[in-house]
């Protein structure tokens, strides 16, 4: 996997991956321009379109049909350099005709967790992920 | 740090991060539309934007002043589930008149891998990260 960065001025950079170019910048706070999201923040991209990718597969294996689905983070980081994330809350929304899907869904999400995901792998040798299930608004366990 | 991401079809994933918007999806022959590069990816730009963005602010401080500064770098990913990445090579490739700031560029680098940069230090804890430092097309040791 290769991948590549261009600095252009201030915070400003290009990067190229997979034939697609993503700005990156820093906040008018810190100097930047705010030409693209911060570096950190993309880890959280990262882990939700891995594992967003894994669950969509093994549902459509299931033949488990969803109606709409995202997911959300929420995390903080240290206050000391390097400052890393601390706990990452992920929490994964799906509606549909799903009652009977339940135990489809979160065998699906764990999965991912223990088994497939790389970007979670990684992540998880830093930050304990505290997964959250929601389906029709409610939560499952 | 909240971030979302939200299925739209098949492998596509768009994600909202600091008021941008990143489109995710894999691959024609993983059943992707190509609309978006693929997860994993994305750390290397995280990682690369996080250590620029401290080597840029760094060598401003020092009053070095660089023509053009890329990144690049490349690494594999292990054979079986959950697939994460192998060592990390990362190039940092700097040109200008710099004769007199090797030493100044080496410390700005060394500074942001092992005191600033929170996604080195993240990712670290996986894959070894292997440093090159390039100026004006030589390797400096």
């Amino acid at each position: 996997m290769y991948s590549k960065m261009t600095w252009n001025n201030n915070m400003w950079f290009t990067g190229e991956l997979d034939g697609h170019k993503i700005d990156i910048d820093a906040s008018k706070d810190f100097k930047g321009q705010n030409k693209g999201p911060t570096p950190k923040g993309l880890l959280l991209i990262a882990l939700m379109g891995c594992t967003g990718m894994d669950v969509v597969s093994l549902l459509e294996k299931m033949k488990v049909k969803i109606d709409s689905f995202y997911m959300d983070t929420q995390t903080d980081v240290t206050e000391t350099h390097p400052k890393v994330f601390k706990d990452i809350t992920l929490t994964y929304y799906f509606s549909g005709n799903l009652d009977n899907n339940i135990n489809d869904i979160k065998k699906a999400i764990n999965l991912s967790q223990e088994k497939y995901c790389g970007v979670s792998a990684m992540l998880k040798k830093n930050s304990n992920i505290i997964v959250k299930v929601m389906v029709n608004g409610k939560e499952v366990k």
